[in-house]
């Protein structure tokens, strides 16, 4: 999966072995001694409610261009997650929102990723189309385009949002997602 | 922040700015176009409890060297929250541990990390130092030595775990911590 190929530290090429005192192969460096960790990234999103509608925004770029997703994005260095689900929802649907209780944390293993949802509530009605979206809609949970969901974890996170909404509870829902599959 | 100075694609070296589309600087190769991002790296690991004590190891390695944490470490490519906070148990403090309840996640800003602590029940009374411990070892409340935990966000974790033991309640906790203090 390692797509290192030369040190970034001194730009002499790595070689794949497991460091002493170490469990797995990685990406070191022999000239240098650098190790280079590879670790699963997170995203973070959100799915804001507004007048019992949930906002999604149908993405403009790829993966998954053209299909429906709530807003979320990769927790960046020196952001929190919550800070990081506003900002996604203010970059991709252009909606300010609060923050919510955690809804799903799902292991995205074969993208070594983390998906990490929360509930969040607009603040005020306004949403529109950020630079990576095509449109944005609020939806009553009947209108809900699920043929059309661009990822397994949004689904998973739309779904347990609504059953949890409807038992008036809020959980958090764990799952992990071995394999590529829409 | 950042530590790339050569392309880990094809070894030239890279520039730090604002990709186009892109809100913040990067590691940017202008030789091969490769956008190099960084972002916050995933620790997870739980607080094991036996007959109503907690298990934590002294720390063999920087940093904190002969301070006391509970078991916690990187999260791997390939492996969900659950498995690694197993693993980390087992790897240093050679316990068996059935993961529980999500305690406390940490926003640990200025070292780029987000730490997630799970609640943990020993499968047997079975402990012992692996070889990033000096010791391991069972506290009751009244023994846990507050003034020698290595970090800032176990602290957290173990005072939230030991919070909701006494209510009889589970919560999830949230924090951030911006600046380096143990």
């Amino acid at each position: 999966m390692s797509t290192i190929r030369f040190c970034s530290n001194c730009g002499q090429t790595v070689t794949r072995r497991v460091p002493e005192g170490d469990q797995l192969p990685r990406a070191v460096c022999d000239h240098c001694g650098t190790v280079h960790y590879e670790n699963p990234r997170v995203v973070v999103g959100c799915v804001p409610e507004w007048d019992g509608r949930l906002l999604l925004c149908r993405r403009a770029i790829e993966p998954r261009r053209g299909y429906w997703t709530a807003p979320a994005g990769f927790l960046e260095i020196g952001e929190s997650m919550h800070a990081a689900a506003a900002r996604e929802t203010a970059e991709e649907a252009l909606a300010e929102v609060e923050v919510g209780t955690l809804l799903s944390v799902v292991n995205v293993l074969h993208a070594a990723q983390v998906h990490v949802m929360f509930r969040a509530r607009m603040r005020t009605a306004r949403h529109g189309a950020g630079v990576e979206s095509l449109e944005t809609a609020l939806f009553h949970e009947r209108e809900i385009p699920w043929d059309d969901i661009a990822f397994a974890s949004i689904r998973f996170a739309l779904e347990r949002y609504l059953g949890d909404r409807r038992d008036r509870v809020e959980h958090i829902h764990f799952h992990d997602i071995e394999r590529r599959a829409h």
